[in-house]
């Protein structure tokens, strides 16, 4: 097992990465304080890991809630439901929610806690890479709108995050390859180095090789938890993280939620960051090159879905939480490993990228 | 104009208080730092005082929300619908939402704000009584459940209180009633002296004195500001400021939201922690009865509703916020001007209270 901190003062947490973790109680139990706790889970996770997950917590006044699964139920209604199982057993303020799934179920829990009688205790039990690498670390909490993803939400920091990768053993491909996008995200912003050991073991990664899975996982937590402890609130440097997503959550919200995994979403945004970046001239055609080849190595789309306009891709931009009154900021790139964020880019090359890639 | 302030860090805000204020577009707009403003108010608000708020906000793209009035619509329908509102005009992170009403536009508001692409600025505009002394001060924001009353929520404080005075002019008696529920309580948990005051003057505040209801908002919202400043997310003193909240709320959510008003309520567990107190022998009868005479002048409610059954009473606590795994805390007296929050009560005496006052 391997340990790593998320550095934030009072609320800094552990992530704890391993095999087998969800045999070891004691990884949860010591990071619960009161005495209910409230399981959250969906219906493709509950029947694989919640009998493991309730087994750690005897001795404990345990309840469930399982949550239909998909990114279209990220809504409001189900926030609500979760409240509901909360007041229906009368949970307090001292309550623990554990979110025991993938992104969707890891953003609504941490959201129902952030609002729960104001704030109540969270663990993360990611079961998804996508949530192992991302989600679940950083604190990030929210539901959809019809109008814009994320868009609803709270800072909210879990009190742990435990990453058993045997779960990986039951996740189908597509939500494989969807995790790695996220992975390889983390090279192409922060780590020329790291992108390079990505296309060496590309393979392996596809493969599902325990020690090359576990080697992502964990570069990819420490680069998340170094970024989210220099800027938790995302004031500056963390947006470097949203590399792809103004892209990739129009393509959500335009295609419908839960119709494009949010990993695949962001591939093709990345790419098309990758490929806005190059016709101004910041970024080499030979990187963007290699970008679109891994991706595609990793069986990750990289074109934007043929029914979607370049009007619509911008109106469904322009709702980005990186907008401000100046315009929208975008992540771009200048080399593989550094990204940067500006709002200084040419709307006709913007056109470029949004018909061309289209 | 009076100026007090909410010591609390970096996130320390005035409450300024005075005749004519909403005539003054500078309070405003010098705590507005992006150029997106949306103005949430209620269909009885609006028409009395949009106009001027609006007037105060030119030159910044302003737009409008209007609610219906009322608590049965502090819920999270409504809240989506503020939602959809900014995100329809593709609002950004660096907007600011303005709070124009009473209690429940405030709370509600505020818990947009909160959660709006993971926070955002807004300012408090109360207009009712209720909302100068109390609501509008400290930074509790939310929405009811129907299994509680401010079930969800946030901490999220404003950027300034605005009390203009003379919208109490517009204010119906019971809505006047209501507030002053919430001044004597700062007389009855804090201050002694101003309890008596309050004796003295309790007939002027009802005739609309306008130097007395000047005075009473000054004390309230300096005793409110000094409790919070100490105790932002009541871990301890704070919790002294729900005198008579935990019996209230039940009061709500057992007659249907809306039917008794918040401050009404109030009153009515006010009195109920009142002479659970004394059947302790923690009160003097003496202080009950100066206590019920005081509600009673202020054309207060003081006994629960007839339909409510000691059962009824009981479930609906158990949800209260205050409550650990040991069981409910009752903010409760030792001499006016004196409370103190304890779970060390006799249930047979909670009994008494819950039908004797029945």
């Amino acid at each position: 097992m391997n340990t790593l901190t998320v550095e934030l003062g009072e609320r800094s947490y552990p992530i704890e990465i391993g095999q087998g973790l969800l045999q070891k109680p004691e990884l949860l139990t010591r990071h619960i304080s009161g005495r209910q706790v409230m399981i959250v889970s969906n219906t493709t996770v509950a029947p694989l890991y919640l009998d493991r997950v309730q087994a750690s917590l005897q001795g404990f006044n345990t309840a469930t809630v399982i949550l239909p699964d998909g990114e279209q139920y990220k809504t409001l209604d189900t926030l609500n439901s979760i409240f509901t199982a909360l007041l229906e057993h009368r949970f307090n303020r001292g309550c623990t929610l554990v979110a025991l799934g993938g992104g969707v179920v890891g953003d609504i829990t941490g959201f129902a806690a952030a609002c729960y009688q104001r704030g109540v205790a969270f663990l993360q039990v990611p079961t998804t890479l996508l949530a192992q690498v991302d989600s679940s670390v950083g604190g990030k909490t929210g539901v959809n709108h019809p109008l814009g993803k994320n868009m609803i939400g709270a800072f909210h920091q879990p009190g742990c995050v435990i990453i058993d990768t045997d779960s990986l053993d039951t996740l189908d491909d597509r939500q494989l390859a969807a995790g790695l996008a996220e992975v390889i995200k983390y090279g192409l912003i922060y780590d020329a180095g790291f992108f390079s050991w990505l296309e060496g073991n590309i393979a392996a990664l596809k493969a599902r090789d325990k020690q090359a899975l576990a080697y992502a996982i964990e570069r990819s937590c420490a680069i998340k938890a170094e970024i989210v402890a220099a800027d938790e609130r995302e004031s500056g440097k963390r947006a470097l993280l949203n590399l792809g997503h103004t892209f990739g959550h129009a393509i959500e919200t335009g295609t419908g939620y839960g119709n494009w995994l949010h990993g695949e979403a962001v591939a093709t945004g990345m790419l098309m960051a990758a490929d806005l970046s190059a016709r101004h001239g910041w970024l080499t055609r030979e990187d963007v090159l290699r970008t679109e080849a891994l991706l595609k190595q990793a069986a990750l789309p990289t074109a934007p879905p043929a029914t979607m306009s370049e009007q619509q891709f911008r109106e469904l931009m322009a709702v980005d939480k990186k907008a401000v009154d100046d315009g929208l900021r975008l992540v771009l790139m200048k080399s593989i490993g550094d990204a940067f964020v500006t709002a200084d880019y040419e709307s006709s090359l913007l056109s470029e990228t949004l018909t061309h890639a289209a």
